[in-house]
Order: structure tokens, then C-alpha cells, then sequence
């Protein structure tokens, strides 16, 4: 590990560099992405040198095995890596797009334009694949970026951003466009936090206390990701087989992500015919139901546990479910409302008019009718590469892609307008 | 002034009362706008004996001439804030509009649809205007607003909130949705400034202090409008007679805005035939030019006084402009970056390919080509009301009117689709 410049200096020359690269046309951004992905093929031995000795560092530390395969680099890793580049890369370039157009009375043409952030900062934990993911997306948006891994990774990062600042300087960009922040403790991010005047938007990736820490401690905005206490809502109107489907699917086909369904909430008319297939397709999945006292009597099966005020909170992240009957949609609102974390909701209805007043009164990031709430997902929603999902509005709500490191700006065009 | 509840008790009651805003109709809002607007006509002399009490007040305490002016209602202004929210009632409602709406390979229906920020709190100085402005904008975009205005106008503030809750009560609308904040010092709004849980984003509007402390003390995203140092490049290619028209126009018609422009810069090629016309023009409007060399070497006029490197940092707001003579367009847009404010740039050319590349290059948040600086402003653009201007990138850059208080999220809409 070289000693590295101080994180204001580093900062400064992301910010002469962003404004660099957005000047530069969409080919060239295009350009230095394809070079990157060659690179990462090309320079596959030097990223695995340096992966094995974060590796070896973690073993001698007893890092546990999930958390030492997170942090593993493979041949087919690093191909995936630059794979995913190669896809952002054929993604358009947003920069300089127009949105929208309007002829004022006096003749003068207003456009709202998409010109980048500026400089982005990513922080993030174990997986070394965030560094090229991240620094493809900031690139693709003419966003310089600074990227903060884990400690843990710091070599394979490293290893990764030299390869990446090569390809710049072969085609041309700056390569402080992507620096990789060598820093390793909580203060020299702080410091980095403050640099409100350099760097636009932070955006941590990582666990809650992580992404506490930043929010506590930046003067920058921070893009936040909380948790997703997702719900599905099977109304008295909903095709049950499809709401099983949906059910089932929200729940386990990947239960420790943020899109996974951790509550589900039952129209009363519909419990008595769902519930006893819901619970026979959950438990043989090994998923533990946590219910309400309705749902209990209903059930009568010892397998089902009484869900506290605690199991409506939860984030699982597991193979467990809470389950609650309601009265009525009012009522479902009012829970959601109460319990949620403003990610995704689903409704199962055949009735237009209860999802309309689902979708009208449910402000969450992501709103799925009749659909498994598992699309909660940039790639998903056609969004190409998801850079983080935001669960508070200001500026992006839900799965953030390329166009969420761009903003709008005014271009108006006269022929000698002036104001009176 | 009654004992008021505390601010995180008033902000809890904005947020239910936000939720509940934004799942009224469009036409529920326009009612109730539309009731606002008769409110203030019919209890004019109410607002009116308000407003005398903060007078009285404030000749007692000696304040200046121009600031009692500005707290000062009359018949006709209150007339002018009942048109203003009549404009805004005319506006086209933003919320559940879709922006966009893709249909995925597997039949998914993507929308990005138009949903409220939740609360906004506005913190501004002397003008009780801004009262039912900031609620109308507010109210139009489906938000509650925590309006904590000006103390000395704290009477006048309060007794146009009674108006609009009388308002939104006789419409059905819930009346928190505008609270008058009565906190009457900085540590009562240091506490608003932490309920980040219940407040989506602060505007404060009014001088640097107010928005620095603001930004210094928020753990809330805030909109933030330092200055504007606008600047004018008067191209080689510009015809001299509009740049002087633009530049006249950008200096003196309202000197003491934030649009107005500051620095002139004048290609070298065009100095000698346009300066000392700029200079007649400039100095029989009363204007002080602060020149570099090359200028003061060219016009040889006392008047024209040195500029030193405060001069081209500098946000007059009065009769002085800083001139500068560059080489070509590299230097202009290197003057633009060291000593801009992202606010507004405007280029003087007839050449195409010049006004491409000025607005290739400058990353402000309004860049004029051929236009007055004097543009940059929600009404011009064609926004309709102004809540405020953002000099920072994150969610809006520039001039924010209704939809600047929105953001988008996803409704998927599907037939019973799974992800595998």
C-alpha cells in the first residue's frame, strides 16, 4: 500500500476531473468502459495476486468463510466483473439528453438538460466487484468517483482501481476519475464526509450501522438504504393461486435480500381459503409463520408462532414470515403505514379499483400489483446497472441506475432576449 | 402567540397529514388552494391588524426603513398573494402523473409516476408572502409544509396560517398540512433541523447565514442557494449590439437579485470594438466597472477602477460589475470554474459551434445562449411558482417550482409474475 495523498487533494483532483469528463462526448465515456473491461481480462493475474493476499490477511484474522467468499476473486469472477461493464458500457449515455423542451411567449427555448452530479462517493463493504460496478456507472453518468471498500478488500481494490485508472489513461480521460480511497479508518472517512464543497453524493453500501454512521457524520447528502420491511397484500378479490405464487416467491426465492416479503397481510374474507395452503407451501420450505391471534385460530397448528410487536418490525432476512389478517384495505394501509420502510409493496387484487386506491394510498419506493415484489431490482425494472437503492425522496426513490447520478439543468436558447 | 406544541409533535402531525394530502385528488387540492385564495381576501383585515402588531413592533425597535417596508402588508399586497395562490390553483396538479412507462420482456409494466416529497419545512426571513406562497406550491405538490418564517413578522406569519388552516379545514383538508412554527430562536430550529424521520427536505430562503447555519445544523437534506455570480461571455463571434443589450439588461434592470450578472468577460477580439461602448452605456447608468489590466490598458478612463481577485468572487447585488478580457473560450469557461457559483452563465455568439461548446463546458445550473442572465427564474422558465433556487446538484439544480417538491417512484404492474 502506497501513502496516499490526502483525502481533500484527492477529492480536488475528482472534482477537475469530473468536470473534464462531462465535457467529453458520450463515444469517449464509451470508450474508456470497453478499455476497462479488456483490462480487467487482460490484467486478471495482477487483480488475483492481490485478492490472494487479502485473503491470506483474512484467514490469519479468522474472518468467518461467508465473509472470506465474499471477498474471493476468481477467474470467473473477474469475467463477470467485466461482463457487467461491457453491459454499462452498451447502455446509452444520458449525459446531454434533453427531457424536455418548452417555447416560452417571448420566443426563448427552455430544455431541461441532463449534465452528471459531479463526484460521487461509494462506501462500501466486502465485495471487491463494487469497485468496477460502481466506477462503470459513475463513468457511464460523467461522474468522477471515489470508492471506499472495506479494509479488508483494500488490495484487491487497489489491484482493481490501478487496472481501471490504466484504461483511462489509454483513452484519454483523466484517471483520477476513479481513485480508490486507501483510507482505513472510521475518522479518515468522517474527514471525507465533510467535504461538502468537492464531492456531490455519497453513497454507502452496507449494513444499517454503516450507513447510520455515514448519515451521522457527512455534511455531503447521502443516498440512504435503510432496510426494506417489504409487505404483499392479499386482497379479498385476489386470485389465490397467484397470490401463492407471489407469496412464495417473495419469501424464498432469495429471503436475505432487501426485496424479500417479510410481512403478509390477509383480507379476512380470504383467510380461511389462503391460509392453510399458505402455511402448508411455507413450512414445507422451512419458512416459520409468525401470526396474529386470527391467523392462530384459524390455523390451530403449534408450527405457528405469535407474532410480538418486534416480528412487525423485522427485517428477516430469513426464512420466517409474519402474518397478519385485516379487516379491510384500510386497514392494511394503516399497517404498512405503521410498520413499513417506505421499500416495496405488493397487492394481489383481480379488483382495478381496490389497486388503484392500493397504488394511490401506498407511497412506498416500489409498488407491484398482481407481481412478486422480488422486481423491487434496477435490472429488473430496465434500469441497467443499479448503482444503490435510495428509501427517502429527495432526489431518487427506490433503485438508483446511470440516470440517478445525473440531474437537470436549464439551457435557454434566445435570439437577444432580455427582461422587462 | 400561543404556547405552541412541541416542534417534533407539530412535524409527526405533518407527516399523518402529508399521507393523507397525497392520496386526495387533484381536485381536492385545487379546492382547497382555491379556498385559500378567497380566505385572504375575505379575512384581509384580520391578516391586516396582524401585521400592525409586528409594525408596531418592530418601529419600537428601531428597524430599518427597507426591512419594515418588506414586512409591510397593505390591501394590495394581500390582493398579490391571492393571485399568486389563484396561479398556482391553476397549475396542473404533478401527483400520479407518469413520467415514463416501459413494458418488460416479461410483460411487466414499469411506471415512474409523480408522488410527494412528504413534509417540507421552509425557514425564511422578513416577507409574510412567502406564508401563502410556500403553502400553495406546497399544497399543489401534495406536501405538508412547516412554514417557520421571520420573527418580526411572527404575527403576520401566524395569522395567515389561521387563514390557510381555516381553508384547508372547510375543504376537507386536513389543517396541519401548513403549520406556523412559532419557535422563536435558533436553537428551536437546530432541534426542527434533526427530525430527519419526519421531515423529507429544508428550504431555507433568505442570506448566506441563514443557509449556512441551516446546512451546518441539518441532519435533513437541504436546498441550498448560496449566491449567484452570474457571468456574461461576450464571444469574437458575439453581434455587439445584443451583448450590450444582455449585459445592460443582466447588470442594471434589478442589480440586487441573485440572477443578475457580475462578471463580464469579453473575448480579446471583440474588447476594443465593444468595451468602450459597454463602458458609455455602463457608467451613464451609474455603474462602477472593476477592470483587469487589459481593460483599464484599453478604455484609459479613471473611472474604470482595478480589479483585484475579490472582485471576481464577488456577489455585488449593486451597480458594480467586474470586467475581464479573456483569450478565447478555454479561458472564459477556467475563469467561469474558479470563481462561479453554479448559478447561471450566459454566452453572447452568433456562432454555432462556439455556443455548442459553452454549453458542452459549463456545468451551471442555467447557461443562456444569446439570453439575459435575468431569465434564470421559476416564472421565466416557465415553471410557474418558485419555492426556491438549488446552486447544489442533488434532486433539483436551479429554479424549483411544483415539481421541484415531487419525486418519482415505481408502480409495476403485472399478471402474476414471478422472478427466477
Amino acid at each position: 500500500m502506497t501513502q496516499q495523498a490526502d483525502i481533500r487533494t484527492l477529492a480536488s483532483a475528482a472534482r477537475k476531473a469530473g468536470r473534464d469528463l462531462a465535457a467529453l462526448s458520450g463515444a469517449q465515456r464509451t470508450a474508456a468502459l470497453k478499455a476497462i473491461a479488456t483490462g480487467l481480462r487482460n490484467q486478471q493475474d495482477r487483480i488475483l495476486a492481490a485478492n490472494e493476499l487479502d485473503l491470506q490477511r483474512g484467514r490469519e484474522r479468522d474472518l468467518a468463510p461467508a465473509f472470506l467468499d465474499r471477498l474471493t476473486l476468481t477467474p470467473a469472477r473477474i469475467e463477470a466483473m467485466a461482463r457487467a461493464v461491457d453491459e454499462i458500457a452498451a447502455q446509452n449515455d444520458p449525459i446531454g439528453a434533453v427531457d424536455s423542451e418548452i417555447v416560452r411567449p417571448n420566443g426563448l427555448r427552455v430544455a431541461r438538460e441532463r449534465i452528471p452530479l459531479g463526484v460521487v462517493a461509494v462506501i462500501y463493504e466486502a465485495r471487491p466487484n463494487v469497485t468496477s460496478d460502481a466506477a462503470a456507472i459513475a463513468l457511464r453518468s460523467g461522474n468522477a468517483i471515489l470508492l471506499k471498500g472495506g479494509s479488508d478488500a483494500q488490495r484487491s481494490n487497489e489491484a482493481v482501481g490501478l487496472v481501471l485508472q490504466d484504461a483511462l489513461r489509454e483513452t484519454g480521460l483523466p484517471p483520477a476519475c476513479v481513485q480508490v480511497v486507501t483510507a482505513t479508518d472510521r475518522q479518515q472517512i468522517a474527514d471525507m464526509l465533510q467535504l461538502d464543497d468537492l464531492i456531490d453524493v455519497v453513497i454507502p453500501r452496507g449494513g444499517e450501522g454503516l450507513i447510520r454512521f455515514v448519515a451521522d457524520n457527512s455534511r455531503i447528502p447521502v443516498i440512504k438504504h435503510y432496510k426494506g420491511v417489504c409487505h404483499v397484500y392479499v386482497d379479498r378479490h385476489a386470485d389465490l393461486t397467484m397470490a401463492l405464487d407471489i407469496a412464495l416467491n417473495a419469501k424464498v426465492q432469495r429471503p436475505g435480500v432487501c426485496n424479500a416479503m417479510e410481512t403478509l397481510l390477509v383480507h379476512r374474507d380470504a383467510a380461511a381459503d389462503f391460509l392453510p395452503a399458505l402455511r402448508d407451501a411455507m413450512t414445507s420450505r422451512h419458512v416459520t409463520l409468525h401470526a396474529c391471534d386470527r391467523t392462530r385460530q384459524l390455523l390451530d397448528d403449534p408450527r405457528v408462532v405469535p407474532a410480538t410487536d418486534d416480528d412487525w418490525h423485522a427485517e428477516y432476512l430469513s426464512l420466517d414470515l409474519a402474518v397478519r389478517v385485516v379487516d379491510d384495505l384500510d386497514q392494511a394501509v394503516a399497517h404498512i403505514e405503521a410498520y413499513g420502510s417506505d421499500h416495496t409493496e405488493a397487492i394481489v387484487t383481480r379488483d382495478i379499483g381496490t389497486a388503484q386506491e392500493f397504488r394511490r394510498r401506498i407511497q412506498s419506493s416500489c409498488v407491484m400489483i398482481n407481481a412478486s415484489t422480488r422486481f423491487a431490482d434496477g435490472g429488473e425494472l430496465g434500469l441497467g446497472a443499479e448503482i444503490g437503492i435510495s428509501t427517502s425522496r429527495l432526489h431518487a426513490y427506490g433503485p438508483m441506475g446511470v440516470e440517478g447520478l445525473t440531474t437537470t439543468r436549464f439551457v435557454v436558447t434566445g435570439s437577444g432576449q432580455v427582461r422587462s
